[in-house]
């Protein structure tokens, strides 16, 4: 399979100073407080039902970025914080979104043929919601714990957004008249308000004044933003598919997402002709994802998504530009360009 | 189909005094407060996202009685409060409780086939899932709102807790092994847990002494109990047949409640294997309900469920003892026969 880079050769390479090297220098300068929130998650996802552990453990301990509780714990340390308390906040941003996955990956009766290896697939639907639950009421419990009614009322909030976000999104699926106003009312709801209020976290522990809350807020939404585009442009990228990653998720779902919204409108009546078939009645064949992927090409539709999710992450870029230079800041502004360029 | 009582005419009779009218009576005493509690649910479970509400609403205003929400509302006057913050707490508690309805009613692929018509059947597993994740981010929000962090324990404790025991529960599915100690560890959990923290917080609203606070903890807890106990036996209860309700759900998830684990321990090699066969291995055939029902007559499985509901719901009105006489305790008092007399 073609990468997408050769399809286009006038596309920009990858940078040198953008590599994974930026997750690295992030992940180095906040070692320590991620340490204390691992040791936070393990103590807290314990329960005497064994199932608990086990499946949270399926999820947790399978080595994700942590880049949410990651973002909390670098906007705290940049805000001058210099207590404990945001590494038990970071452990509550990561157990919501833990939640979340597991209620994401409950599959309904249609979709039941994916039958992929995620916890629900393990365990069924049953016990991944009601993991999910005692996650996400665990979390509520540890910011009981730190006793702030403001970050309660952040994460609270966040938490009801969210959902809003996800029931918003099925509600897009299979409909190709959805909108990329539509889409980013559904990707700023699900995805950008947990990044936003674990940044804004950050400032509230370090009692900041409301501009740098805000600011690191504003850090966090279009960052989340920017991420969320590119994990859907992911879904349709020939180099994951070389990398054998898995790809094409989102379109056995009939998933809407920006690049079948471009690709779609871009389209002449054959092509729209073929998103109808596979997007809204679900009937494809085998060679429909390549097919998916090919007018994508021609139509540019990942190179512009991309090109979007740059537009979100320099306004994430500028957003952190009134706090004085620090290792710190220099590494949050790196993991923008960092979850942009994963994409290539 | 004959009734239960029938079988054992030495059952002691349903008393007149306790009849559906405790339920009214109870009603009209917190009647005021629970209109409140309506408007504060419908202005509550609003939500931009259409599907939301439509879905929340089908549940929520299909009429429970909102036993939960009464006895935030009666525990709170009854210990002499006057405000009105009990009414947002009591609205929480039922979305509390309805989330844990739409979480609880998704199926796994095994049990796909029931095809009753709960919200899953009607808007598919995801979307109950997530407007129940809504539901319950919501109930948090407004317990932010309250801004009582001793609130927010008691809830953020009770839903972990009954997320635990729906887990558990899980776990004895389908398990004949299951004790009558694993048994009651399970429906302490998920629905003991919610009635003890509706009726303590009636107590802390009141801002009562903790000996206060206590009785009516162990009012609820030992309620919910014997009020689980009670659906428990409803679920094989020959009267709701002859009614037209719905009975057998359990016995067709294989679901180890009380009246099973006495028949089958009180019962032959031969009831063990049909037991096994049923309950273990769900190969169910046409007449094994009744066949089941007719073991758990034989060995009084029923009603000496019923008898262990009467235990927990005397220790319950016990406990409401240190309150000074009102028309709100002696109403709480006749709600616990109410919950019980329902049986039959």
């Amino acid at each position: 399979m073609a990468k997408i880079a050769s399809l286009h050769p006038e596309t920009p390479r990858r940078k040198d100073t953008t590599d994974d090297g930026a997750l690295t220098r992030l992940q180095q300068l906040v070692a320590d407080d991620m340490a204390e929130v691992n040791a936070t998650i393990l103590e807290r996802m314990h329960s005497p039902v064994a199932l608990i552990p086990q499946l949270a453990g399926h999820l947790i301990a399978s080595g994700g970025k942590r880049l949410r509780p990651m973002l909390t714990l670098a906007a705290a340390r940049m805000c001058g914080y210099e207590g404990l308390r945001h590494t038990r906040l970071a452990a509550c941003v990561e157990f919501i979104h833990t939640a979340t996955l597991l209620h994401d990956d409950v599959v309904d009766e249609s979709s039941l043929r994916r039958g992929r290896e995620s916890a629900n697939a393990v365990w069924g639907n049953k016990a991944s919601v009601l993991v999910g639950d005692f996650l996400f009421s665990r979390a509520f419990e540890l910011m009981v714990e730190d006793g702030s009614l403001k970050v309660l009322k952040v994460l609270s909030r966040a938490s009801a957004i969210i959902a809003e976000g996800e029931v918003l999104q099925l509600s897009t699926t299979n409909d190709l008249a959805t909108s990329e106003e539509d889409y980013l009312k559904v990707i700023g709801a699900k995805t950008a308000a947990l990044f936003e209020a674990a940044t804004r976290i950050g400032a509230i522990v370090a009692e900041r004044p409301s501009e740098e809350e805000k600011a690191l807020l504003a850090f966090g939404r279009n960052l989340g933003i920017a991420f969320q585009l590119v994990d859907d442009a992911l879904d349709y990228s020939a180099r994951e598919a070389t990398l054998g990653k898995r790809i094409g998720d989102d379109f056995r779902e009939g998933k809407i997402t920006l690049p079948v919204i471009l690709a779609y409108r871009r389209g002449g009546d054959d092509d729209r002709r073929f998103w109808s078939r596979t997007m809204e009645d679900l009937d494809q064949r085998d060679d429909d994802l390549a097919r998916a992927m090919e007018l994508m090409s021609r139509h540019r539709a990942f190179e512009d998504t991309i090109a979007r999710a740059r537009h979100y992450g320099a306004m994430a870029r500028d957003a952190l530009a009134l706090f004085p230079g620090s290792p710190l800041k220099l590494a949050l502004a790196e993991i923008v360009d960092f979850c942009i360029d994963r994409a290539w």
